[in-house]
């Protein structure tokens, strides 16, 4: 308690808010990635070992026993390692959504860059909108959107929850249309007992240096492996489109020396999931999103914080004040993708609970760069912004007249 | 010369060759890439630094160091770095060629890739003869093929010489046309005092690890470091179509760690060339290609053996020889890509000169792996293919009736 004074004592008044010119709460930023690094001594012992053999691309020895790993680990037959994820994503939409252009169903609650892979791959983003509590693609939105321009479905598991990937599989089953997932929030995650990673034709996941593509399929593997490498065949041919899509051997040692460390940055996600849950308790308005039972479903790789009435600030303006403090906390998938298309003779489809849902989360600063202290801290300032937020908006509306 | 007889006494007769039966010349491959690495020390240091600085990707220090190294060395105020040289054209191509697709106008004596570059950035190749002396675009031929689909012209600088860059030059400005060139070949040369990275609209080169974009047209720079990260402008806003290009710290290193060894490397590319003109001198029909004076225009990385009467085998034959004994030479850009057309409809267009080049020259074994008695021995053993040239034919044609 006398760590909380001595923090709270930094702002005593509404003036000592960084945002309206008082001294950060943290000297030094507080970020939303995780930040953790390779285990620095397996990651030179395997570099010493690239050098000793001067191999260092064109699958290598070590990118070799990252895919064993990771395939073993996603209890999958084949892992294609790529050099990062757009690439894997891109190279994947190509093979399995033709080259006839048509439209490949994705979410708008996402990242930025799925949109645009869509497009390298010669198709039409086709928004769709998700399930309110899985955050995830909505097999009944899907079905409706499904039509003879349908290429692909492209479902992107969420931090707090897989696809519904049961309906989605039986529905591409059913409809005759390809579905891969994009996995990069699943790392470490479990479904009915199967690890993320070996459903639908294919999943592209991250795993920090490095982007891997799981399938069963043994032909995609193949075009996949082809497409990774110029499109060369046999020894020097050409036998279909390529790229150079290929992970070197000095990546390949980064990511297995971060695979044996997995587990202990999931545990250390789940601790301050837990610190964020009991520190912001009580505080009205706020919910940290839990992450269901059971365990070993989740990575807690994010923290999101819903702001809700009666918490008496924006969510847009409760960012805007963390950020000031150095705490660079972000809106969270917000604005939403579809409101973002470049066609302005297209008006954006209307996606009710992607809309709703891109109003309502903070993604909070986590990472191996934020202690539990760190979290106790941005609590007590949650609370100190409860306690003055009538000056507070005050003062924003000033600024913002100010701007105008 | 006890050495070249010892090695002889491997070839006493034909059935010594490998391909027919014999012990390889070679125990283990010689190959035709550089298979430089980085210098080990400054590696090793330059990665303790990522670590030490947690900081492994978005364009942090090392990217920053290499890219302002490599601007200076090749005197242009920009240096992008990209994840490889495959993403970096596409990006470029993407920028410069425009959203309505169109033609780019490239070579076919050049490495399988390119074309489809052009088709990943949504435009369509178009293939234009080259020069009988440099190997490259000819400005004539380039003047006839620009039309009104024309969106860029492509240029490639070759290992024995770089394109036409005034001709191509005054003719891009004279009819509109984005001009930009892969320079792959071009790294340490200079044309007309100038090192070839400054000139068009941007040019593309490798250095081991890492592949680079150059630009003295800043807005082209922005576009190309926006594309790279996403098409991400401030803080997480999507300016425009974008991908994962980036390259992170510790390519950036080893990249770094291999340019004050560049001209060394450069120097012993220029023994082995030497080498080998020394020690196929006098055989008839072989020819290596030589490189024009003055010495900075050129790099050596490739050896190029021209063979024509009365050379007694073909081209193609004395490849598949030569492979047998562990040299792992190759025929040179053949067959020549505009003859891998995949579209069956439309006949390829002729193009006389890449047509003839392609059918000449072989891509001799070089790099950090051959040595100057290496050289030696692959002379002895040509001469041995010469002297025996009969037996060996009728060998060879005979296995040809065996395999139909």
């Amino acid at each position: 308690m006398t760590r909380t004074s001595q923090t709270l004592a930094g702002k005593e008044t509404v003036g000592d808010i960084a945002a309206f010119g008082g001294k950060p709460l943290f000297a030094t930023v507080r970020p939303i990635g995780q930040l953790s690094l390779p285990d620095e001594r397996q990651f030179f012992a395997l570099a010493r070992g690239i050098f000793d053999r001067r191999r260092i691309t064109n699958n290598g020895p070590v990118v070799q026993e990252l895919e064993r790993r990771l395939a073993a680990m996603h209890r999958v037959p084949y892992c294609i390692a790529y050099a990062n994820a757009t690439i894997a994503l891109i190279a994947l939409l190509k093979i399995v959504a033709g080259p006839v252009q048509g439209e490949v169903i994705l979410p708008a609650f996402t990242y930025p860059g799925l949109p645009h892979i869509v497009r390298w791959a010669g198709h039409v983003p086709r928004f769709c909108d998700i399930e309110r509590e899985s955050h995830a693609l909505s097999p009944i939105r899907v079905a409706e959107a499904i039509g003879p321009s349908t290429r692909a479905i492209l479902g992107v598991h969420q931090v707090n929850s897989p696809c519904a990937i049961d309906e989605l599989t039986a529905l591409a089953r059913e409809r005759a249309v390809p579905l891969v997932f994009d996995a990069v929030h699943g790392v470490g995650c479990v479904h009915r007992g199967q690890p993320i990673g070996g459903f639908g034709m294919a999943e592209v996941f991250s795993l920090h240096a490095t982007k891997l593509i799981n399938t069963s399929d043994e032909r995609l593997a193949d075009s996949l492996r082809k497409m990774r490498n110029f499109g060369i065949v046999g020894e020097s041919e050409i036998g279909g489109l390529g790229l150079n899509g290929k992970l070197n051997e000095i990546h390949a040692a980064a990511a297995l020396a971060c695979l044996n460390g997995v587990k202990d940055v999931i545990g250390r996600n789940a601790e301050r999931h837990q610190a964020y849950c009991a520190a912001l308790a009580g505080l009205d308005g706020l919910r940290v999103l839990p992450y269901p039972a059971p365990a070993e479903n989740w990575n807690y790789e994010f923290v999101l914080l819903e702001v809700s009435p009666p918490w008496p600030l924006s969510r847009d303006a409760t960012v805007a004040l963390l950020r000031g403090e150095n705490a660079l906390v972000r809106p969270y998938y917000s604005p939403p993708l579809h409101l973002e298309a470049t066609d302005p003779a297209q008006p954006p489809p209307s996606l009710p609970v992607t809309e709703d849902l891109s109003r309502r989360f903070i993604q909070m600063a986590v990472g191996e760069l934020v202690s539990t202290e760190d979290i106790q801290e941005i609590a007590v300032f949650m609370r100190f912004l409860q306690s003055h937020a009538r000056p507070i908006e005050a003062r924003l509306a000033a600024a913002e007249r100010g701007t105008r």
